[in-house]
């Protein structure tokens, strides 16, 4: 099989290389044997490598900017080094005959420790302490141990597990909502997502960590947002129109929630003057939470190189996406 | 026995309540059996109470303010409802012939969440992210998951050790640094405090929980900061004498330290316009780490009683401070 990776040019997140392509195949056995490799790193090595390629592993930037461009006919595979596929839902940039795979399982640990660190912050006032340190006030507020205390993780799974797991591991009580109520492993009870209006009053932390769908749009809206109770927080590190921005930022300012910690926003990046910059309570970060430059690649490739021996023995690929799903 | 709980008009704490003396009493069956319980929240009740009372439970303010001023000839304890007592080592405050003790496991779990957020905030440039928010600038820079990367922990007592235990959780390799090289079950190794130059080096998180003593002053001085790889972070949980503090602040100005966060300083309250508001890649928080409202008092009751059990039947008291050791 040929295998080619396509950097693209104006991406920010860590990009693979030929050695730790070369890396992955050693740590794969026999899963890595007989497959052929190119990578390109402009528009034109893409448009050379097209012809002959079976499987292609690269970012939706390149898929929308560099792939309807070319003829590939023996493209079988597209594989994402991320794992959000929403801005690939919105067009027919998948040839017919084409399986499109995320990174689904590369950003576990990662996330979840920002997660946790976003809980904790949360719990102990970082994002008022953040006010004061810019007033320069020093005014004490104690805090109290996230243990028995309830959070809600809208999104369970690879990433969101994760974070779960983690939480439950100071004691917190954990409810998770998909949309199975399946038990998780990691999470005191499941709630399905038609029923999150009847948990999101007893939540005193909610991480957002879902998927970005036509379903899931804005699903943390003015409303739900009314339904928390007194000085919950909001983590959000999945897509931030998961959330209904400014309402979000109306509760914040009123002081009706505690805080929030937003790793993602609308829009990315955030602009000079933008009213996310002055809104209190806050905490930004940009949108991070999730690549980690030492191990982002190394396990993009691993289960990569998992799909790639699923596909070979005919197996169902583990991480293919469903488009009109959009996850 | 005769025990007088005795708040303190201006302390920042929380304060006992009778309510929770009786809570504390029933949980603790045998051993409560036999108190005569008094509260004084002025100095005239304490004037008052102090003629017949065995046992004192209070702060370092009022054995400084209220204590010398009166005659207690029945006091054989003074119970501290905190840990650090190094206010009390300057002075001649506790009458000969009375044991000292402190709440020395009141704060584990609390302080050990913080100085797991802490580490965290520092892995993933919050400090930097703040002084970004600041500037409304938003710039990605990537991080790495903590798993496999190292933190020494420079007091590994009860709240020291609580932090090892959580930091070991998310794979890290955790150094104690303590007087003893005696093991610990949450480290992977035991640093003698005379070898701490030797473990600076390979430190990338630095957390201080340290009580403060006269070998421990200052014991972060400009020589050690400097033998920290470039970009390392600290933690100060301890107190803000710690740590030389102008050295660390030089070192954030410069660079050579990643970030910082700090719960205690020099002074405090911070007054506006101090130099540490105005130090980049910092985060400070109003000295509020360890104190949990919701079980502070509690648990240090529940440690009091143990204590009197166990004067009560003449064994050593578990938390009895030496002041010439100064924990």
């Amino acid at each position: 099989m040929r295998i080619h990776i396509q950097n693209h040019p104006n991406d920010g997140n860590p990009r693979a290389t030929l050695e730790q392509w070369h890396e992955a195949v050693a740590r794969a056995g026999d899963k890595g044997r007989g497959l052929e490799i190119s990578i390109g790193h402009t528009e034109d090595e893409f448009s050379a490598a097209a012809g002959a390629m079976n499987a292609l592993i690269t970012s939706s930037r390149v898929v929308q900017n560099f792939l309807p461009a070319v003829t590939a006919p023996s493209l079988k595979l597209v594989f994402l080094t991320h794992a959000g596929v929403d801005s690939l839902a919105k067009g027919s940039f998948i040839p017919p005959g084409v399986t499109l795979l995320n990174n689904s399982g590369a950003h576990g640990a990662k996330a979840a420790e920002f997660a946790l660190m976003a809980v904790l912050m949360l719990a102990n006032h970082l994002p008022l302490f953040g006010d004061q340190q810019r007033q320069e006030l020093w005014q004490r507020k104690l805090a109290s141990s996230v243990a028995g205390r309830r959070v809600t993780i809208i999104g369970i799974g690879s990433i969101g597990g994760a974070i779960a797991q983690l939480l439950k591991g100071l004691g917190m009580h954990v409810t998770g909502v998909r949309t199975s109520t399946e038990p998780h492993p990691h999470c005191d009870r499941v709630v399905a997502t038609s029923d999150l209006d009847k948990a999101l009053p007893e939540t005193e932390f909610l991480v957002l960590v879902a998927p970005l769908t036509p379903q899931t749009f804005e699903m943390l809206n003015r409303h739900r947002i009314g339904l928390l109770p007194a000085g919950a927080g909001v983590v959000n590190i999945g897509r931030g129109e998961l959330v209904e921005q400014d309402a979000l930022l109306d509760a914040l300012d009123s002081g009706a929630l505690g805080g929030a910690v937003l790793d993602v926003t609308t829009p990315e990046p955030v602009p000079p003057g933008h009213r996310l910059w002055k809104t209190r309570n806050l905490i930004l970060t940009p949108h991070m939470s999730s690549g980690d430059p030492l191990t982002y690649i190394p396990r993009s490739l691993d289960i990569f190189l998992d799909n790639i021996d699923a596909h070979r023995a005919g197996r169902p690929l583990p991480n293919e996406v469903d488009l009109a799903r959009g996850y």
